[in-house]
C-alpha cells in the first residue's frame, strides 16, 4: 500500500491529511492552531487592513500535523507504515507573500526583524496595500491592458505586486532587506526540499498567473518597463524573482534529509508543486472538463477546467483564466462569490443580534416557503461583486419589504441573492462555452446547509452533487503528491486516473424541483434586472414594475400554498 | 369664563379635553377604552382585513370621558363650572360609516343586529372591501375621471362607497335593513343632538369630500348613473343620504335635553360639525395659510389650507384638496405617508425581535453619526406610498448594505428614508403654489424622539417647530366649538381669533444645521433616483453611480469625524 500527505494551510491553522493512494481513502489527519497573533494573524489595532502571519507557525505546523496525523492513522489503520507515504503535497491561502533573504530564509523567522510586521507573511486578507492596487490598475488599464483583462481590468490589493510595493513604500528597510518574495504555496515545499536559494525555488503557475501577471503571452511576470513606473526597485526585484512558473506536472522538489527526520517521513520522496487551497480543492472534488466544482464557505469560489486543445476566449467578468494552474493540460477556470456565510453571519449576528444557534432557529421559520412567497428580492453583493461584475465598490440591497416582512424570510432571500448570483456565474460560463454537465459542491455550507442546497438546485435547475470527502483541499493535495509520485510507487501517472479511485460523491444530491424552478426563473428574471441597473450594465433601467412583479409572484405563491 | 369640550375618538378610545377659551388652558381630560372587540376593535379570526366597533361604544365613551373630565378639571380648577361650557366638539377616525335605521339608531346597537359585524360602525382600516374600492376605481377612470382626479385616481378599500357596497355584497340583509349610512365623525353630534332622522343629520365636508366623492362641482354626492353602474341599490341610497355637506362655519346641532342630562351639561349650548381627527388636529397646531402641520406618528399627515380666493390646481399626487375640509374658506390640502413609527417598529420588533425599549438602545448607537456615514439608503415604502406616488402596491427597499452594517444603521436609514419621504411631499406642494412658511408637528413620534425630528429638519432645511399640545385633535375640536358658540357666548367669532388666543408652539424647535443640510441634499438625490424608478416615474433609470456614490458620500463623512 501507498499513501501521500496534503498539507492544507488555511487562514487559522495548517491541517495534515494521510490518504491512501488506491481509493482515496483518508486514514487520519491532524490540526495545528497557529501560535502567533490572534487566532494565528498579526493584526494591528491601529489598521484594520492589517493581516500577517508569523513564517515560523507554517513550518512548526507542518512537523506537528504530519506526525499527529501519522499517529491517528496508525491507531485505526496499524498496516500504515511511514516508510509507504510516496510524496507530500501543499495547498494554502494566497496570494500570500513572504520576504526571503538570499538562504531562502524568511526574514521573519530572523532575530532582527522577528517582530516587524512587514517582514511577516503578508496573509491573503491584509488590504493595506489598496492605494498601491489602484495606481497598478490605473497603469495596467493604460499602457499595459492584457495584464489586467483577465482579472476584470482591476488588479487587487490582495495580491502580490501590491503588497511588496506597499512594503516597499512603507517598510524601505523590510524591503531591501529582502533578497526575494515567494507565495506561501511556494516556500513550504522549498522547505520541505531544503532549497537554500530564492532562483532555485519551483513556484507554482497557480498563484503565479492568478495573483502575479504572470502569463507565457508576454513572456513570464510583467515586463521591468512597466514594474519600473511603479518604481525602479521592483523592476530590479524582477531579476530575483522566476522565469518560469510551473503546472502540477512538475515537482516542487523532493523531501530532504532534514525534514525528513523532523516529519519521521523517507527522504527523497517528491513534494508536488504548490497550488491554491481551493485549486486543490477542486482536484478533490473530482474536476475535470465538464465538472464546475463550486466550493461554499465564507464566501464561494467556482473552478472549472477546459483543455488546452481549445482555445478559451477572455470571458467577461471571470476573474482568472490561467494555463495549467488547477489541472496540467487545462485552462484553470475561476469564479466567485465575495460573500455567501459571510452574508448570512452579518444577517444573524450583525442585524438580528443573535449567535450561531439563530441559523437553524431562521431556518427552520422559512424552509417550507414557496419561491417567492415572501414577495422579497435582495442583491448578495455585500462584499462586492467579484463575478460577473468584478467590482469591490457595489453594496448590499433587499427589495420588497412590507411591515409584515419577518427577520426569517430576510434571511432566506439573502439566501436566494447568492443562488441567484451562483446561477449568473454559472450562465456566464456556458455562454462563452465552457462545459458544465456536472456541479460538485463542497465546503462548510455547502455540507451543512440543506435548505441552501435545495435552493441553489431549483434556482439552477441544476442537480447538486457533493463532494465525498470534507477535506477535499487537503486530498487535491494529496492527490497531486500521487500523480508527482507516479505508477511505479504506488501512485498515478496522470490526474485523471487518481481522481477516478481517489475522489468520491455522495451518494445523496440535490435534485431541482421542476415547479420551484419556473418559480425561480421568474424572480431571477428580476434579480437580472436590478443587477443590471446597479451594477451599472443597463443604463436605461425600467425597475417601475419589479415591486407589482414581485407582489405578484407573491400572491401566486400564496394562493399555491393555499390550495 | 368660558370653556368647550373636545371630544377625540381613536381607533381604540375616546379622550375628552376640557379646554378654556381664553387661552387654550387644557383643565382636565379623561380617556375611556372601548369596551368591545380585541381593544375597542371587532376582528374576525377568519380574515385579517375586517376591523369593525360597537357603535355603543361611543355613546358609552362620551358620557364617561365628559363627566370624568370635568372632575379633573374641577379638582385642579375650582373656578371651573360645567354651567361655564358653551359648546362641544368631536373629531373621529375616518372613513368610518355605520348604517343606521330610520330613526338615526345605529344598527349594531339593536337586539336584532347586536353581534352581527357588518352592522357595526366599519372602522377606518378595515380592508375588507378591496375588491370592490378596485372595481370603484375602474368605472371611475373609464367614465367618471374628475371623481378620482383629486385623490390620485384611486378610489381606496378604507373608504365610504367601497364599504356600503362590500357589505350590500356580503351581508345584504344588513344592507337592506339599514335606512342610510353615516360617518362617526357625523353620527356622534348627531346623537347629542338627538337628530332622529338621517336626512336631518348635518354631515361635514371633510368626510364628504375625502372619502365620498363628494363635491359641489358636480353636484355633491356622485351621480346616481355611477352609482346605479355599481349596483342599482347604492344608487336608490343616494337619496337617503345627504344633498350638501357642510364646513365648520355650521353647527352640526345643539346638544339635546337627554344627553345634557347624560353628560351634566346645558341643553342647547352649540355642537361644532364633525370632521376627521387630523383636520381638528390641524387646527389644533394652528393651521393657517403658509403654515403646513405635520402629524407624525405610526403614519405621518400632512394638512395645509389655501385660501379659496385663489384656485388651486389639481396637485399631482396629492390624495385630497376638499373646500372647506379643515377651514371654512380655505382648500384643505391634505397629503401623507403610510409607514413612520410603523416602519420603526416593524424594525425593532419584527426583524430585530427587540420590545419597546429598543428604540432608545438603537438611536442612541447612531444619533451621533454624520448624514451618509452609514453608506446606506433606504425607501419608506413598506406599506406602500400614500403621496406622490399614490400607489399601495410599492414596497421596501434598503440599499448600501456592507458585511459591518448594523440594526442601528438601518434604523437610521430608515428614519431619513421617512424624512426624504417627507421632503418629497413638502417639494411637491411649494412646485404647485401651496405657500409653506412654517412647519408645525405634532404626534407621538414627533413628541418623543428628538433625532428624528433634527433629521427632518436637516434633510428639508426647514426649522421644525412643535405644536404645545399634546391633544391637538380634541384641542382643534374644542376650538371648532369656541368659534360656533361665538364670541357673545365666551367664544369667537373666527378660526383665525380662536386660534391666535387658543394654541401655542413649545418654546423649543429643531434648526436645520446647514452642514448636515448640505449632505443630505446629495443623498436626496440619490433617494430621487431610486424613488422615480421604483416608483415607475422614470422608465430609463441609470443607477449604476448609486452605491458608488453611496460609499463616496460615507468616506467623506468618515473623513470629516476623523478630523
Amino acid at each position: 500500500m501507498a499513501y501521500t500527505i496534503g498539507l492544507d494551510y488555511g487562514t487559522n491553522s495548517v491541517r495534515a491529511l494521510i490518504v491512501r493512494c488506491s481509493d482515496g481513502k483518508e486514514l487520519g489527519s491532524a490540526v495545528f492552531d497557529y501560535p502567533s497573533g490572534n487566532a494565528g494573524v498579526i493584526e494591528d489595532p491601529r489598521d484594520p487592513l492589517l493581516a500577517r502571519q508569523h513564517p515560523g507557525d507554517y513550518l512548526e505546523g507542518a512537523e506537528a500535523t504530519v506526525r499527529a496525523a501519522m499517529v491517528s492513522a496508525k491507531q485505526v489503520f496499524p498496516e500504515f507504515s511511514a516508510e509507504a507515504v510516496i510524496g507530500l503535497g501543499v495547498d494554502t491561502t494566497g496570494s500570500s507573500p513572504i520576504p526571503v533573504d538570499k538562504q531562502n530564509r524568511a526574514l521573519g523567522q530572523q532575530p532582527t526583524w522577528r517582530e516587524h510586521p512587514a517582514a511577516q507573511c503578508w496573509l491573503w486578507k491584509d488590504h493595506t496595500s489598496h492605494a498601491e492596487a489602484e495606481k497598478i490598475t490605473q497603469l495596467a488599464r493604460a499602457k499595459w491592458p492584457q495584464y489586467v483583462a483577465k482579472c476584470g481590468n482591476t488588479y487587487s490589493s490582495e495580491w502580490f505586486w501590491s503588497k511588496i510595493w506597499h512594503c516597499l513604500n512603507v517598510a524601505p528597510d523590510v524591503f531591501e532587506a529582502a533578497y526575494s518574495w515567494v507565495e506561501l504555496a511556494d516556500w513550504v515545499p522549498s522547505q520541505l526540499a531544503g532549497i537554500a536559494a530564492p532562483e532555485k525555488i519551483q513556484r507554482g503557475v497557480c498563484m503565479a498567473g492568478h495573483k502575479a501577471l504572470y502569463a507565457e503571452d508576454w513572456g513570464g511576470l510583467p515586463e521591468k518597463a512597466f514594474l519600473a513606473e511603479l518604481n525602479p526597485k521592483l523592476a530590479d526585484l524582477r531579476e530575483r524573482l522566476y522565469e518560469k512558473a510551473l503546472d502540477a506536472s512538475h515537482p516542487a522538489g523532493r523531501l530532504c534529509e532534514a525534514w525528513a527526520e523532523r516529519l519521521g517521513l523517507k527522504s527523497g520522496i517528491p513534494i508536488a508543486i504548490g497550488e491554491m487551497d481551493v485549486h486543490y480543492g477542486a482536484i478533490g472534488c473530482g474536476v475535470r472538463e465538464g465538472t464546475l466544482v463550486k466550493v461554499i464557505g465564507t464566501s464561494a469560489c467556482d473552478c472549472g477546467v477546459v483543455s488546452m486543445a481549445n482555445t478559451v476566449a477572455d470571458i467577461e467578468g471571470i476573474c482568472g483564466i490561467v494555463p495549467g494552474a488547477i489541472l496540467p493540460g487545462y485552462y484553470g477556470v475561476e469564479a466567485g462569490q465575495s460573500a455567501v456565510g459571510d452574508l448570512f453571519k452579518w444577517w444573524v449576528e450583525k442585524v438580528c443580534g443573535g449567535d450561531v444557534s439563530r441559523h437553524a432557529a431562521l431556518t427552520a421559520e422559512v424552509a417550507a416557503q414557496r419561491p417567492g412567497e415572501s414577495g422579497l428580492l435582495a442583491l448578495d453583493w455585500n462584499n462586492g461583486n467579484r463575478t460577473v461584475l468584478v467590482d469591490q465598490r457595489l453594496t448590499g440591497c433587499v427589495l420588497g419589504q412590507t411591515l409584515h416582512t419577518t427577520a426569517a424570510e430576510i434571511y432566506r432571500a439573502l439566501i436566494e441573492a447568492t443562488a441567484f448570483g451562483a446561477r449568473m456565474i454559472l450562465e456566464r460560463l456556458l455562454e462563452y462555452g465552457v462545459p458544465v454537465e456536472r456541479i460538485v459542491c463542497a465546503g462548510g455550507i455547502a455540507e451543512k446547509n440543506p435548505m441552501l442546497m435545495q435552493i441553489y438546485a431549483d434556482v439552477t435547475g441544476r442537480e447538486m452533487c457533493l463532494s465525498g470527502s470534507s477535506q477535499t483541499c487537503a486530498l487535491g493535495a494529496a492527490i497531486g503528491a500521487a500523480v508527482i509520485a507516479g505508477r511505479e510507487a504506488g501512485g498515478y501517472d496522470d490526474f485523471a486516473e487518481a481522481q477516478a479511485a481517489m475522489t468520491t460523491l455522495k451518494p445523496e444530491t440535490y435534485q431541482p424541483n421542476p415547479v420551484a424552478h419556473e418559480a425561480y426563473n421568474k424572480l431571477f428574471a428580476l434579480y437580472q434586472k436590478i443587477h443590471d441597473a446597479f451594477g451599472g450594465v443597463e443604463k436605461t433601467a425600467d425597475l417601475g414594475r419589479i415591486m407589482k412583479d414581485l407582489l405578484q409572484i407573491k400572491e401566486d405563491a400564496r394562493l399555491e400554498t393555499a390550495k
